[in-house]
């Protein structure tokens, strides 16, 4: 850490780098900002919905939640009433600059889809499309009361920058697979680079453990450990790849990373659709956290995840949309429900997922997958979101948390990230240039195709 | 047909009779009426979106389609521009008033559901709570662009009375089953009362054959035939309803109906979870149309309905969400969304159902099972919704079909049903009351539970 630091620059370090400690001093650090003061909010607690409660900001923390709190002077007020406040999601798997790509192909088997539209336009693409691209990514997030995200694309510095300036949160790792030799070479010194950023967490993104040789998977566990960054990764998400790595190496692929020393509580294991028993008890006896993409699963046709037999297990289950070409959008909401539908038809139980479960996975199973202190309660980071409550889909009051799992349909209308507000009552400053910008950058790739 | 009727009221009642007939002299009624002017409007023709147009509306049809349209004298105008105009969505099965219990019972096995919770809450139903019950699930219909709905429930009576007053159009039919028999009794008393009117088509709603005697059937069939209504039924839900009733009566239930003379154009087979083929192809032969729910399908466990196996054997599928005590909301956007992944994923092939394909069913396949002149097309009726292209989720302009299916996440901005306004730039007149209303007639209801 930099010794040029000071106050709430050098606390913000240490959060960020999610230390798992907690933080008692915060607010000694803070109380030379201005604070910010949500009046008369209502918001979940146990499962229940309490109303008009105040949420004190200081800096980038939540200070203080209660009744009739005191705003100090030069507060910035934001009215609460007829509003409910939700700790902002952390969206567990992205491929964010692929956001430009959404319903360019739709429909096709995957290997057309990837030789035939998906590739041949990647290969194209430029540091201004992955700019715009996670901008409008980013957008999305916003309006979904996404406060961070797990993304693993190309130019992880241009998607670092882009997320920095919107302000949003998020672990950004860049890919590595054996085809690309240099992209391995240039992990350590992009950690380096953002390693203690106030926002952006760098993290390695091994593609998958068929497309990294054992070796390539060792350098990564190396640099991850020395780092102690996440490991951003696909696993088992389909049968093939299941079945390819019991016939070649007698092991499934997870019992293979196991073997390669990867499977720990840093490692985010995103899909893992074809999983035996053996496979969930061992990844819950290491604490490796699973990323579960029900929808882009059930689009791309790789089958259901077993999350009822994972969370028997003890596993940390998380919840991620994919990139917006295999969803195609970003919805923590959605992904909530159809989650939740598809795991009790699968169960053959309307009980086997209940919405407080689901929830679970979406807010506090991220936050310990993430080592950030998130959540609506004193001292946590200042990452939330406001929704409106005059909705019909949230009438009438009677379960909030069923609500947003099953009938959510919008009105997100406010969210915060990191203490500062990126949607104020709907409004995002610069999104209609974004939009622009982002359908050009999209013109010009598809052009190019010819 | 009463013959007190004159010019333009006379034509609606045409068209709500649904003769299934062209409508070429329509504009000669409706001259005398102040027109509406959708100005600079996109809209999708053939997949492809086609911007700056105008759609002209007089009286409750719309009279032209084109580029630089002039608007008559008194003209109403609404700003199209950086909107996308769709036809308006049937929601082909619901129990609106329902919407009421929203969130009140979630996640549990059907039996205990339905008995602990919802039939004791509904023995507890009165005229108020249905008014105010079906207006809130109007309010979420008119926000997801839909602007006619098929409905079985009791007090069919104060559902259209509350439909009317909200503006929107639909099919009500009065559940009849054997446990009440007074409902068989009041059904034909019903349909007289609002036969020929303008929004409202009455229809005959047997809950199931499992539910209703071979006599009930057979009486249903004679009145819905005598008044040329639908018949709304639930038809193979659950496995065990099928494989009851090849074990008592030695037929599927499709095979029974068959035998009663009940498949035809005018049924609505709702569900249809558990065919097998030759359910499939007879569904096909009789021209009986389906219903599917898959969300509420998938959330109470019943299965996955076999689609592509229908609609290979020619069935006219439509989607309809079921009430909102089983999906939690009423989007069709999410039942299209939904509906076309588990597809896929179930026939192993994201090819199995395509974007175009859903919306087809969404639109079309529900407009000729309504046998209404529905669609953005000048003779059509003036059913239609407004969405605001400015949302992330519908960036890039690629395919816009696609975005509406795979990730629309809201931004209907203005509905229009039979000519009328209904929601303008996201203001329903009235909407705070309704909510308020609702959350008392809930809190009333659930009060009387002890």
């Amino acid at each position: 850490m930099s010794s040029h630091l000071f106050g709430a620059e050098l606390l913000s370090l240490t959060i960020a780098q999610c230390s798992g400690q907690p933080y008692d001093d915060f607010n000694t650090f803070y109380l030379h900002l201005n604070p910010m003061l949500i009046k008369g909010v209502s918001l979940l607690q146990s499962g229940l919905l309490l109303k008009n409660r105040d949420i004190l900001i200081q800096g980038n923390r939540i200070i203080d939640i209660g009744r009739d709190l005191k705003d100090g002077e030069g507060a910035e007020t934001i009215d609460g009433h007829g509003k409910l406040a939700i700790p902002g999601f952390i969206n567990c798997h992205t491929h964010l600059a692929m956001t430009l790509l959404r319903g360019y192909a739709d429909d096709m088997e995957l290997m057309p889809w990837l030789k035939e539209k998906i590739w041949p336009l990647e290969a194209r693409l430029t540091e201004d499309d992955i700019r715009w691209g996670v901008k409008l990514g980013c957008l999305e997030l916003i309006r979904f009361g996404i406060t961070c995200y797990n993304d693993m694309y190309y130019f992880p510095d241009v998607t670092a920058e882009a997320t920095r300036e919107m302000g949003l949160r998020a672990f950004i790792s860049g890919v590595v697979f054996d085809m690309k030799p240099e992209m391995l070479r240039d992990v350590e010194p992009f950690i380096r680079r953002w390693k203690g950023d106030e926002l952006i967490m760098p993290a390695v993104g091994p593609h998958a453990a068929y497309t990294c040789s054992e070796e390539t998977l060792l350098k990564v566990k190396e640099i991850a450990d020395r780092h102690d960054a996440m490991v951003h990764m696909h696993v088992s998400e389909t049968r093939e790849e299941v079945d390819g790595f019991l016939l070649t190496k007698g092991m499934s692929p997870v019992e293979y990373l196991d073997h390669l020393g990867l499977l720990n509580e840093r490692l985010a294991a995103v899909h893992c659709v074809w999983l035996s028993e053996e496979d969930c008890y061992l990844l819950a006896e290491r604490k490796a956290n699973v990323v579960d993409c029900t929808v882009s699963n059930l689009k791309l046709t790789s089958g259901i995840a077993p999350l009822n037999t994972l969370m028997k297990a003890g596993v940390n289950v998380c919840l991620g949309t994919d990139g917006a070409s295999s969803n195609n959008n970003l919805s923590l909401f959605e992904e909530m429900k159809v989650t939740a539908i598809v795991q009790k038809n699968a169960y053959h139980t309307p009980a086997a997922f209940s919405a407080e479960q689901i929830w679970q996975l979406a807010t506090e199973n991220a936050y310990r997958a993430a080592r950030l202190n998130m959540g609506l309660r004193a001292g946590a980071l200042a990452d939330l979101a406001l929704i409106d409550l005059r909705r019909p889909w949230l009438c009438p009051e009677t379960n909030m948390v069923s609500h947003l799992v099953y009938s959510m349909a919008g009105g997100v209308d406010t969210t915060i990230v990191n203490g500062r507000v990126l949607m104020r009552e709907g409004v995002i400053p610069g999104e209609a240039e974004i939009l622009e910008k982002a359908q050009r950058r999209f013109e010009r790739l598809t052009e190019q195709m010819g």
